[in-house]
């Protein structure tokens, strides 16, 4: 599959981007197939937004430095995947990410395509709970997915995006202890840094669309009392502040290289492993909130279909499907 | 659970519907507690929608005759149930009557609610197939459903739905031959009379709404020559007017009954009876189009899960979910 031009802009983005010295308008015209007025036009618009753009007569553009900013164009220059991600509605802000992506979804818009806010003011998290997501600190998206296996394999895609953020904060903050807790919420030093939001609207034989929803603490600096014992940044826990959109392209990037590995047999077997190594309620005890009676074991890692695998203290081993119960363990409830 | 007043027009007439002689409109107004001024409006209302209703001094009011229309006054003065059915959104003509309950459900509207139409725009069949449903003609209408169970479990609603749509019609019409082909298709005589689509909005382990949209070809006289081998009408296989309302609320009252046997459970094992014995496709050759290969073999009804079980000419059992496959037998594909 071929990336195909979504947004000039963030062509153009690109183009300056990889380029170590000067492009002149005219190669970048040839190179898109746009006329120059556009490519001139466009540049304008750059500057506008914060970034610093040198143009030297007879050489051409360079692209000086880039404004901290989320925004479509920043975020599709900069994407290198295939389909996920690949087209990004981004606003400064909105009700819900998660609701704008099933907006899309009705409207037709395609496998892969991302809602990104720099803020939402009615930020949903599991079961109708509100989830806070600031201006300028956090990250908010939700990425439409049709796949076209059956609907009892989706609640999987939770786990592959959990696996995806872990990944890619360990990768680009080697210094921060990432840890997943069963099923998908992710943690630094056993705080919640980031909680995931899968919707799915389905026939008993078919999926209409799902959507994963994530939500991200990147750069807060404060929690409200009530949070603090429970929740975390990474700018908290690394001192610094992070690059929002490198996150969100990485997690892009790894999210559509599992889902081509996932698809293959629609089960988490090839995962077990990596999920496991992030696992924080591995080999510590857990509490089962069964509907029939709570009860306790130790969680011993997930199985090929994403359930935690329990032991309890007769040896009994007992698995626990997503959603069948709820899991507290030292870390308070998931 | 008590009955409650939802709408005080469908009480008088259930009032009126309910008395062999006469009513007085004191009567009336003390029983549900309106004015009488109220219930002399309703009573208008009621003979401009084309009741006939006689009023003598002294003795007040009696229900002569009612016509034969869909109305939310109709269904709702003759409905009995506790909860299914008992809000009625009722409307002359709709796009589609599960994109009404869709919106009603993210409104907020509670468990039990069903729109009901009379004429669909834009009638919708399974995987986005059409549903034709003429005016004054067919039964359009989907029940809007909040279960506390995982949403592994919803497909069932489907086969509950099945069973009540053929009992309900075998009820009334006792000459009719109905029957069920797996999963959710009402046959009489061999063709449909009965289309079904569950579309479900759920989180992993929460389902958000469940809407089950019934489809039945009541009194259609004719249909398109390319449905003619494949679909019929009630009327076209009695010979006669079938009254819409009563098949409405009856399909109500048993899914209702149903509903509560199921939530015990959540399973069909109380149902495999008696939806096996519905079953067209029982002890005949079916085709199964899996994925993997075209098999065949013969049908042996459902399992507890809902699951057709098929066993192959070397003896070996297959189950069958719903979903998985598609079946194809001497009826044609469902």
């Amino acid at each position: 599959m071929d990336r195909k031009i979504i947004s000039v802009k963030a062509e153009i983005l690109r183009e300056l981007r990889n380029t170590k010295g000067y492009i002149s308008g005219q190669e970048i015209s040839d190179k898109l197939g746009v006329s120059r007025t556009a490519v001139w036009k466009v540049i304008q618009q750059l500057e506008a937004e914060g970034y610093d753009i040198e143009a030297v007569t007879n050489k051409g553009y360079h692209l000086i430095s880039y404004p901290e900013i989320l925004s479509s164009g920043e975020l599709m220059s900069r994407m290198t995947t295939l389909w996920a991600g690949r087209r990004v509605y981004y606003h400064k802000e909105t009700e819900s990410t998660n609701e704008d992506a099933k907006y899309l979804a009705e409207e037709g818009m395609e496998h892969g395509s991302l809602v990104v806010a720099d803020m939402q003011t009615g930020g949903k998290g599991r079961r109708g709970r509100t989830w806070v997501s600031p201006a300028g600190e956090s990250i908010s998206m939700s990425l439409l997915l049709r796949p076209d296996f059956l609907p009892d394999k989706a609640p999987m895609l939770t786990l592959l995006m959990a696996i995806s953020v872990a990944e890619v904060i360990t990768g680009l903050h080697r210094d921060l202890d990432v840890k997943i807790k069963w099923p998908n919420d992710v943690l630094v030093n056993s705080k919640k840094v980031c909680g995931i939001l899968t919707e799915m609207s389905a026939e008993p034989d078919y999926i209409h669309h799902v959507i994963v929803g994530v939500g991200i603490n990147a750069n807060q600096t404060l929690f409200p009392e009530e949070l603090q014992d429970m929740a975390t940044s990474l700018r908290i826990e690394k001192g610094e502040k992070v690059d929002r959109t490198a996150l969100i392209i990485g997690i892009m990037e790894y999210f559509e290289y599992y889902y081509g590995i996932f698809a293959e047999h629609l089960d988490v077997s090839d995962f077990v492993d990596i999920y496991d190594s992030y696992l924080i309620n591995k080999g510590k005890e857990v509490r089962i909130l069964d509907p029939k009676g709570e009860y306790t074991g130790v969680a011993e890692g997930i199985n090929d279909s994403g359930a935690l695998i329990v032991k309890l203290s007769d040896g009994t081993i007992k698995t626990v499907s997503t959603g069948e119960v709820s899991v507290r363990g030292i870390y308070g409830y998931v």
